[in-house]
């Protein structure tokens, strides 16, 4: 059983093909600037397939990954049968979705509802759902939402503490993201320690570009940095996360900016890139900090410091830790992101061992023998949770 | 020598007048609706006199606590003379002020332009300060600052992740408030342990209309809740404290509010006020709760989260904590929020005798024998502090 799983951006789409008996990776690519020219990354693995092809919509994308599936060449199938389902990640589904569930036009119409919390993703995602359906009419297709994880949080941590009305009337609340990514390397970390995941307490730092921390309580989300938006919580590459409620109307009154201007700034302009004035990008603010550039320095200290103060604050939360994990972009090859963080957390028993720790992107426990508190790198896998979602929906 | 401390809000005037030889507050009082009509307390404790008096300005309330402190009945001192000092709170120093300082006509420009940060505040701190130095021009005034405690906070603490230019330019960091109350409670929670104040790290919780924690490491404030404005932070009685900053905008564009009405509502018309649709007062919300009202209960659920969950991440940020000190309104009366923050905590070492926490108002050490972490009930003397600082200025 192959399993088609699509991300879509607002003019890009990653796929990856997945044999579910395995759990193997066909093949994975990306299409890009979809709407502009377009570009095709097709890579088997044993070979990459590159292509400039116009792509006008996301519907003409998709039907150029399926002609790359099935070309004889560089394709991995035979016919457009052996897909059997297609998961499509949703980052938005707001309090209607738990779960992942099989796309019917109900379904449809909540995630076209759920645009107003996440407008810069969900039409996209809607995107990519229509345009598979008008192509495998008869292929089931799943939706797989970066909420959906988060769904389990009581209301202590989702409540924002402004007028109630706001959340019956708005459903303004905290959602959090990176579900699919919390869910996967929390429960690898359970099967890595030898532990019933339902009797663990596990941290995990999701640190990407965009990053965010999650209690996980037996199994469950119980809360997490990200809120209603993902701009809340850790600093990230290029978005402040948390700041005083009142510097968002400061900047818009002293720098004269629209609300929408100012979120903007705070999206893509912050984080390490505005503290720094550098990069978003670790590898450039190494080289700084390795210049002596001293605001790439106070960037990094702040940036670790806020991610201390998270699991810290999460330990509270579930009364203890017994494992803290560290995935994505950052969190898998930053080696000095997870030492300096886990500096801060020697009380809770965590104890480093340096050594361990030393690798980029394999699972390692790389802890000391003995430490109270379990520190892991695990290699997020975000596509195959979906792919896992995707074949348990339509089972 | 006697100090006389003043508190000059809007329109209000509260005033002690403390014997600084010996510690002991001669008389305190209070002037309200000042530029309205104008009502007088003054409490000598044998007995409390009470008028209304026109007070068309603080000059005039001023001139009538002078007075009152010089009556043959209700007085204390026989002249003005006695007054060796005045001690004036002043709410934001901004950078420029890291400890107590004698107010001269630099000084009070600097106040002057600090205004901008704390525009409710430092107006009326100003007008108090001018009145005094018209009515006794011959008497030290000293500034003691609300921020002046937190001036020790590392960058990584203070700087928000966002572009490194409106720090430089706008002074935009976070500064954080109630620093007499976090200094005061903390020394006393030192003497009370008996141990160096310089070798403690200590957790303080002033948990009053207003609320914030404060990590205090070695003596030095390294981290506080409250940021730019007293905003930040907690849930508080009416103000929201953290929130994804989106949705400062996503209420503006929702409900149609300027940046200025939404500020106003997130201070005004949030905090446990907001989520329970109650009140802002723990009397109200425990009745509430009383008759089963679920989001008085939500409310207080939230707000001890909260709490304990700052409380963990300064543990992180000083690698681990000796003590936890509760103060001010909400944290000396309340015996729940006490119990129910702790509950949180026994992770770190916390355990709370139950008995010893059945208090309200009185130096308690609410530990139980052994617990590796003291809980401590001390309720806050802002006044104290101010009287001392005072003292220390002019000496």
């Amino acid at each position: 059983m192959d399993v088609l799983v699509l991300n879509c951006g607002s003019s890009s789409l990653k796929y990856q093909l997945i044999n579910m008996d395995t759990e193997t990776v066909l093949v994975k690519g990306l299409c890009e600037r979809i709407g502009i020219d377009g570009f095709l990354k097709h890579d088997r693995g044993d070979f990459v397939y590159e292509i400039n092809h116009p792509m006008p919509d996301h519907e003409a994308a998709v039907k150029i990954v399926i002609e790359a599936l099935l070309d004889p060449d560089h394709g991995v199938i035979k016919s457009m049968d052996e897909i059997t389902a297609v998961g499509h990640r949703v980052v938005h589904g707001g309090e209607h979705f738990t779960d992942s569930v099989l796309i019917n036009d109900e379904v449809e119409r909540i995630i076209e509802k759920c645009s107003e919390l996440a407008p810069l993703h969900n039409p996209a995602n809607l995107t990519g759902i229509r345009a598979c359906k008008h192509i495998m009419p008869n292929v089931p297709q799943v939706a797989v939402f970066d909420t959906a994880f988060h769904a389990s949080m009581p209301a202590k941590a989702y409540l924002y503490a402004i007028p109630y009305e706001f959340y019956e009337k708005h459903k303004l609340r905290k959602y959090g993201f990176h579900g699919t990514s919390h869910k996967y390397v929390s429960m690898r970390a359970a099967e890595m320690l030898g532990k019933s995941y339902d009797q663990l307490k596990i941290i995990t730092c999701h640190l990407g570009n965009g990053a965010s921390v999650c209690a996980i309580d037996g199994g469950h989300s119980i809360d997490t940095s990200m809120g209603l938006t993902p701009l809340e919580g850790l600093i990230m590459g290029t978005r402040s996360g948390d700041i005083d409620p009142a510097v968002v109307t400061f900047i818009m009154e002293k720098e004269n900016l629209t609300a929408h201007e100012t979120i903007n700034l705070l999206n893509k302009k912050s984080g390490v890139l505005g503290i720094s004035g550098v990069s978003s990008d670790f590898r450039d603010l190494d080289e700084a900090m390795g210049e002596g550039n001293e605001l790439a320095k106070a960037a990094l200290n702040a940036y670790w410091y806020r991610i201390a103060r998270y699991i810290g604050s999460y330990a509270a939360a579930m009364n203890g830790a017994d494992a803290i994990v560290f995935t994505a972009g950052v969190g898998e090859n930053h080696i000095e992101t997870r030492e300096e963080v886990c500096k801060y957390l020697t009380y809770l028993g965590v104890d480093v061992d340096s050594e361990k720790n030393n690798v980029r992107g394999k699972e390692v426990d790389f802890s000391k023998d003995g430490a109270k508190v379990r520190t892991l790198l695990i290699p997020t896998n975000e596509e195959l949770v979906i792919a896992r979602d995707t074949k348990h929906a339509i089972m």
